[in-house]
C-alpha cells in the first residue's frame, strides 16, 4: 500500500525510536483522530449530538483504517491534514452508521484539529524527553559523585590551566539538566492547552453551548483550556522548541567536553566501548566517539530549526499562511533529534571510561606549571603578594626556558627554599590539593538535583 | 579621544535609548567595575583584604576614568575586555592609592569580571523589559475592552472567513504579552546569579574563605548564588534569549496583523498619525506603517540571533574559545531589538485609530457569504442539517454566480423564506450576531494580564 | 521487512516526488554503490584490481540487495553509512564470488563513499532542479509578456502608489530565477567533483597508482578530479545550499505576492482553481493559497536549514565529528524543499487567473491619489514646479477631505484647467498612461531569460 | 553634537577598521550623497535639470556637513534614512543656492537611495575582503611550500589517524580561500548594480527620459544598469552575503585547526606570539589562541545573520515592510565580522610558528600504530592481502595490550621478519615514507592559487 520512498536511513542513530513512533505518520493521524473521538463525546456530553453517535465515531478513530499514502496525497490539495482526514473518517463512520456520521467534527475548524492533535503529541513527547533527563540526571549525580575527588587539568581557551576534578566537570553538565527539567515543568501549564475555536476562533458554530462543550473537550483530553484559541499565537509551541535547544546545547557541550578528552593526546576519558562501536581493525587504538557525534550534531541542527520556528511567529490574522505549514515537520524534528540526543547522552555516561592515571600524567604535562598558583598564595602569606609573585614568575619562566620541571627550579631557588620545606613544596606541586571547591561544587550540583526529583 | 567610525544611525528607530544606554561601552565597562567595587567589599568584609582598601578601589570604579578607544585596541590583544581593564583599574587605582592596587581583582578570572558584569547589565533590560511589557499588557487590555463589541473580518489564509471582533484581536495580542510576563518571572532565579570561579572555576585561590566571600560578593550585587561557576554552561543566558525571542515573535504578529489591516484595500486601522511620520506630500493616502516594520524588522531578526547563541552553547571545557566570543555582542543586541520594538508596539497600541465603519464595509464585501454558516445552522434546526447544508451551499453558488448579495438570494429562496421570516434573515445577516465567544476571549485575555499584574 | 515508523504525511505536498526518490534510502544506497562499482573499474583499470573481480563487485552494488533497516541499526553502532555498508556488500559479493570480495573498497575510506554517492545524487538533484528553473523561466516570460500592459496598483509598505503592470510584477519575479539558474551554471564545476582520499586524505595506501586510479575513477563517474579531498571543506556542499536557499527566497516573494493579491479585499490575481482545492463548501468565496503556503512555508523553513550547514563547516582536522553528521539530512532536506516549492510555483503561474478588471477598480480605491505625479510632472512644465507640486498638494488634500475623486477635483481648480485641458486631465489620470519604464522592464528580462535559455 | 551612547568596544578585536569605516554612519551618509550627486550629474547629461545645479548640489553632497544624531531620531520619524537626509540635503543646498535645491532627487525614490548606496559601500567592501583573501592565498601558498614535507599526526574524529603533512593541511585551506575568489569574481556583475526605478519602479515619472537618465547615472557611479529594479528581489545582496558566509566558515576551520594544534597536550602549532597576547604572568606556558576565537566567532555568528538575509527574502509587492529594514544592519554586520576574520587570520598565518618535532613526537604517541597501515600493504604484495591483514591486526592488538611499540612487536615476530627486514620495518614505520599525495595536494592547491592570481 505504501509506497512511498522512504527517508530513515539515520533514524535509529539519530533518534529515540519511542519519538520517532510519537510523531510518524500513524502518531499525528492517531492524535488527531483522539480530537475527533473525544470532541464526540465531549458534545455528546453536552447534548449537541446524541449518545448513540459516539461509539461508531470513536469506532472510525483508529489510524490503522486509513490509508496515509492517500492521504497525503490529498493534503497536497487541500493544504493541511485534517480536511482529508475528516472527509476519510467520515467514509469510515457512514460504512457503519450512515447517522453518525453527521455528527463528526461539529463545531471544529482544521487547525483545531491538527493543533490539539499536535498538543497530544507533545505531551507524550515532553513525558519521554522529561523521563530521559531525570535518568540522566541521576546517572550524572552518581558519576559526579564517583569522580568528586579525581584530578585532571582544567582547561581554559583550550591551554591547560589550574586543575578541576572530573565530577565538578561532571556536576556542571547535571547543573544544565536540572535546570531544564525545571523549565519543562514551568511551561507544562502553557504549552497542554487544548485548542479549539472554530472558522475564525470564535465558536460561533456552537452557539450557547460553545464554552460548555470546550470545557468537556478539554477534560476528556485532559487538556487545560487556555484563555483563547491561539491559532496565530504560537509562542507555546516555540517556547517548548526553545527548552528543546537548551538541552540539546547542554548535551551538546558535554559530548564536546567528552570527544576532546578522548582525544589520542588526551585520552582520559572515553564513550563505552561495545564490539564494532567506533573501532577500526587496522587502527585499534581508535576509540570513535560514535556518541559523542550525536549530541554535537544535534546541536548543531536545532538552533537552525529553531530559527525557524521562531521565524514562523508573526501569523497573520485568524490563520496562517505558510508560517503555520513551517512549523509541520519543524518542531517534530527538534523534537527526534534531541530525543536521539538524550539517548546517545545516557549511553554515554553510564558507561563512561576514565582512566585517572593519564589524567595525573596529563596534569604534569606542563612540568608543575599550572600549579604556580598555588605556591605563589602561600609563599604571598610569609614574604608579601608582590615578592612572591615576581619570585614565582622568575621561577616559570625558567623552568620553561631550561625545560625543567617547577618542582624542582623551585627546589633550587634559595628565596624559596627559605621559606617552604620540600614536603611543603611537594604538597603544594600536587594537584589534588588544589582542588578548591570542586567537591562543594558537586555536592550542589546534586543537591539540587535530588531537591528537584523528590 | 574616542575617534572610532560610529555606527548608529538607526539605533533611535530600532532600538530603546534605556536600553542601548544599558549595553553601551559605558554601561559594558561600568558594570565591570561595579563587580570589582563589590569584590573588594566583599574581601574586605571576610578579611582577606584590609577595610582601607576599598575606598581606593571604588573611587576607581567609575568608568568615566577610563578611555574606551584604548581599552578597545588592548582588548584587541588580551582577546578579552576583562585583562585590560583591571590593568586600566590597577594604574587608576595606583595613581592614588598604592596600597590598594594590589587587593584589586584578587581570586577572580576575567571571565567572572565579564559574565558578572553581564548579569549586572542583564538584569537593568530584563527590568526595562518587563516594565514595557507590563505597560504593554494594559494598553491592550483597555484597547481590548474597549472594542470588544467592533466586528471586523476574520481573516484565514488572508482569506475572509466568519467575523471577531477587534477586540478579540487584541486579546490575542494581550495574551502572548501576558505569557512572557510570566517567562520572565519565572527565569529570574535563574538568571540573576553570580558568576565567581577563579581561574579553571575552582575558586583554589582564595582557600578556605572562598565560599564566604562567594556569598558576601552575592549579597553585595544582589545576585544569587548558584550551585556552581558557569562559564561554559550558558543555558541561563540563552533562556533570557530565548523568551526575548518570544517577545519579538509576538511583537512581528502585531505588527504583522496592523500592517495588513492598514492597507489600502483594507483600512481599517492605522498607526497613529504624526507630523511627517510616513506620510507622502504627494500621495496624502499614504499612511506607512512605521511602527509595523520596526515590529516585523525584529521579530525577522532576532531569529538569526538567537540560532547564533543556541550554536554557541557547546563551550569547551572550563572556558570556551570562540563561541563565548559569539555572545558578546549577540545578546545585547537582542536586548535592543526587542527594547525598540516594545517602545514601537507602546506607541502603535496606544494610539491606535480604527475606522468601524470601513470593517463594516469589508465585512460585506463577499455579499453576506462569510455568515452563510450562521443561517445554515439555525436553519438546520428546522430542516434537518443535510437539507440546511445543502440548500446554503446552493444558494451561495447562486450569490456567487449572479454577484447579488446572499441576503438577496436568501429572501428570494421559498425553501429558506419557509421557515426564516425577513427579520430572521436580517439577523442573521448581521456579523455583530455571530460573533460567538469573542467577548468571552477578551474577558478571558483580560483576567489573566490583571492577575498577573495585581 | 521495513517495520520503521514512516514520516512522510507531508511529502506530497511539500516536496517533489522525483527529488525524494533521489534521497530516501534506496537512493543513498545506490549512491554509494555507484561509488563502489566505478572504483572497482578504475582499479582494474589501473591494475590494482583483476578485471574478473568487476563483474560480481558490479552484480552486488544494487541497492535492492540490501535491509535499510538492518542497515540503519548497523549505522548507529558505526557512527556512519559507509562501514556497515561495505560490510554487507562484502557479503552479497562473498556469496557469489568468494575471491572478488577482497578486491571491494581498496583505498578508500567510509567519507569517500559518502561524500562521492552524495555528490552523485546532487548532480541529479541539481539536474531536477536546474530542468523545473528552466521550465519556470518560460513560463514566467510568457505570462510577463502576456500580462505587459495590465495595470495594478504598485504597492509600497502595503500602500497603494503609482500604478505597475502585472508583466512587469512578474518579469521580477523571472529575473531572480534566471539570475539563480546563472549561479546554478558557475557552481557546477565546484560542485560536481570526486572525493577520494583514503583514511587521511593521502591515499598513501594505494601508493604510486594513487593518481591514476583517482582519475579513473572521477571518469567512471563523470566528475571532477579536485584539487585535493575536500573532506573538512565544505565549501562546496554549503554553496549548493546557498544558492537553493536563494531560489526559496525568490519563491518565496513569489508566493508572498500572489497570496497579497489573492486577499479577499484585492482579488487581483488567483491561484488555478482545481476540485477540492482550496475551496470551503460554505464558503465559496474562499480561495485558500494552497501553492503559495508551500512556497512561503520553504522560504521560512530554508533559512534555518542553511544556517546549520553554514555553522557546521568549521569541521576539525582531517574529518569531522558531528559537524560532518550535522549535514547528512539537512542538505537533502533543503533540496527536497526547494524541489516541492518549484513544483508549486510551476503550478500556480502556469494556471495563474488574473482579474484585470478588479486590478482596474482598485487602482481607483484612492479615487486618483496615485496619479497625482502624473498630473504634478505634466503641470510643472507649464507653470513651474513648485507651483505646480503646491497645487497639487492643495487638490490632493481637499479630495481626500471632502472625499471626492482626485480627477473631479482638479476639474473644478480654474488654476489647472487654465493649463490642462478635460481630455488631458482624463489622459494623466488613467493609470495605463503612467506606467513609465514597465514595459521595457519586461522585455529586459525576458531577454535575459533567452540569453540563458539559448 | 554626538552624544549618542556608543557600542564600539569589541570593533578593534572583531572587526577590521577599514571596514567598518565603509559601514560607520559616515559612510553610509556618504554613498547616499554619492547618489544624489551623480544623479544630479546624469540629469544635468540628459538635459532635465540645468547644469548649473550640478556644483551646488555636489558642493552639499559632503556627509560632514549632516549632523548624524540628528538624522539618527529623524529616520525613527519617517522610517528610512533616505527621507531625512534628502531633507537635510536640500536645505544645504538651499543655504548657497536657491535654485538648485530644486534639482536634487529628481525621479527617485528613498530605496534608489538606499540602495545604490548601499552597493556602492558593498563595491568597497568587496574590493577589501577580494584583497585579504588574495593575500591570505598568498600566505597559505607560501606556508603550505614551507611545510610541503612536514608530517603530523591526520586526525579523523579526533582521532590519531595515519600521517600527513602541515603543508597538506594548510593547502586544505588555501583551496577554500581560492574557491571563494573566485566565487566573488563571479556574483561580481550580479552585485555591481545600479537601483534605480522611482515610485513604484517604473521610472514613470521622467517619462521618455528614463532611460537615458538611468544609462548616465550608472556611468556616473560605475555601476551596471540592470534588467530592472530590484527593490524587492534581494537575491543579489543575499548571495553576497553568502559568499562571505563561507568565507567565515572556511576561516572558522582554520581558526578550530589552530586551536586544536595549540592544545597543550598537542602543542604543535602556535599563533604568533606578541607582548601581552593571549599570555599570562602566572601560566607562562598559556598559548592562548586569540586570533583563532575571532575566526571561531565569526563563523559561530556568520551563520545567524546570514539566515535572517534568507528570511528576509519573501519581500511584498514593490517595496517591503520590515523586511528591507532588517537588512539594514545585518549585511553590514556581516561585511564587517569578515574582515575581522580575514584580518586575524593574515596575523595568525603569516606568523605560524610551528614545532615539527613535537609532531613527530605526538606522531608516535600510538606507537607506530598509525602506520600499521603501511606494512600491512607491503607485507601483503608478499603473502597475500588476507593473511598480512591477520598479521597485523594482530601484532596491533599485541602492541596495544603489551604497552610496546609495533615496531618492536613486528620485529619479533618471526612470520614478519621472514618477509622484511629490520631496515625495510624501520622506512615503513617512518611517517615520512607514508604520506601518499600530500605534496601531489599542496602542488594543485597552488597551482589552483596562481591560476586566480595570474
Amino acid at each position: 500500500m505504501n509506497e512511498r520512498p522512504g527517508n530513515q536511513l539515520f533514524d535509529a542513530y539519530f533518534t529515540a525510536r519511542e519519538m520517532r513512533e510519537v510523531f510518524c505518520d500513524q502518531g499525528r493521524v492517531q492524535a488527531m483522530l483522539d480530537f475527533e473521538a473525544a470532541l464526540a463525546r465531549a458534545e455528546a456530553r453536552v447534548g449537541l449530538i446524541p449518545h448513540t453517535a459516539v461509539a461508531p465515531i470513536e469506532a472510525a478513530c483508529q489510524a490503522g483504517h486509513y490509508d496515509f499514502a492517500a492521504l497525503g496525497e490529498a493534503i497536497a490539495t487541500a493544504g493541511n491534514s485534517a480536511i482529508p482526514l475528516v472527509k476519510a473518517l467520515g467514509k469510515q463512520i457512514a460504512a457503519n452508521d450512515a447517522q453518525a456520521e453527521r455528527y463528526v467534527h461539529l463545531g471544529a475548524t482544521s487547525q483545531d484539529v491538527m493543533d490539539s492533535g499536535l498538543v497530544l503529541q507533545l505531551r507524550r513527547a515532553l513525558q519521554l524527553i522529561d523521563s530521559d533527563l531525570a535518568q540522566l540526571g541521576q546517572t550524572l549525580a552518581t558519576q559526579a559523585q564517583r569522580y568528586a575527588a579525581t584530578p585532571l587539568a582544567g582547561r581554559t581557551w583550550l591551554q591547560h590551566a589550574t586543575p578541576v576534578t572530573l565530577g565538578m566537570k561532571i556536576a556542571g553538565w547535571l547543573g544544565a539538566v536540572t535546570r531544564s527539567r525545571q523549565r519543562l515543568l514551568e511551561l507544562k501549564p502553557r504549552l497542554l492547552v487544548l485548542q479549539f475555536g472554530g472558522a475564525s476562533g470564535t465558536l460561533a458554530a456552537l452557539g450557547e453551548q460553545a464554552m460548555p462543550i470546550a470545557q468537556a473537550l478539554a477534560e476528556e483530553l485532559r487538556l487545560t483550556l487556555p484563555d483563547q484559541p491561539w491559532h496565530t499565537q504560537r509562542d507555546r509551541l516555540v517556547e517548548f522548541g526553545s527548552v528543546l535547544g537548551l538541552i540539546a546545547g547542554s548535551l551538546g557541550k558535554l559530548g564536546r567536553d567528552i570527544s576532546l578528552l578522548m582525544q589520542t593526546e588526551a585520552a582520559e576519558v572515553f564513550e563505552p566501548s561495545a564490539p564494532g562501536k567506533g573501532g577500526s581493525s587496522t587502527m585499534p587504538h581508535k576509540r570513535n566517539p560514535v556518541g559523542a557525534a550525536v549530541l554535537i550534531g544535534a546541536a548543531t541542527r536545532v538552533p537552525g530549526l529553531l530559527s525557524t520556528l521562531f521565524s514562523a511567529m508573526p501569523q497573520e490574522h485568524e490563520r496562517s499562511l505558510g508560517l503555520w505549514h513551517a512549523e509541520w515537520e519543524t518542531l517534530p524534528e527538534i523534537c527526534c533529534l534531541v530525543s536521539g540526543s538524550l539517548k546517545q547522552a545516557l549511553l554515554v555516561t553510564q558507561g563512561l571510561e576514565v582512566d585517572a592515571g593519564r589524567m595525573a600524567r596529563n596534569l604534569d604535562l606542563t612540568q608543575g606549571l599550572v600549579l604556580a598558583e598555588a605556591v605563589s598564595i602561600v609563599l604571598a602569606q610569609r614574604v608579601g603578594r608582590d615578592t612572591a609573585h615576581h619570585l614565582l614568575e622568575q621561577c616559570c619562566k625558567r623552568a620553561v626556558a631550561e625545560h625543567r620541571h617547577l618542582r624542582a627550579v623551585l627546589g633550587d631557588e634559595p628565596q624559596v627554599t627559605a621559606e617552604l620545606s620540600a614536603a611543603e613544596l611537594d604538597h603544594l606541586l600536587d594537584p589534588a590539593h588544589y582542588l578548591g571547591q570542586a567537591r562543594t561544587w558537586v555536592e550542589r550540583a546534586v543537591a539540587e538535583h535530588s531537591a528537584l526529583t523528590a
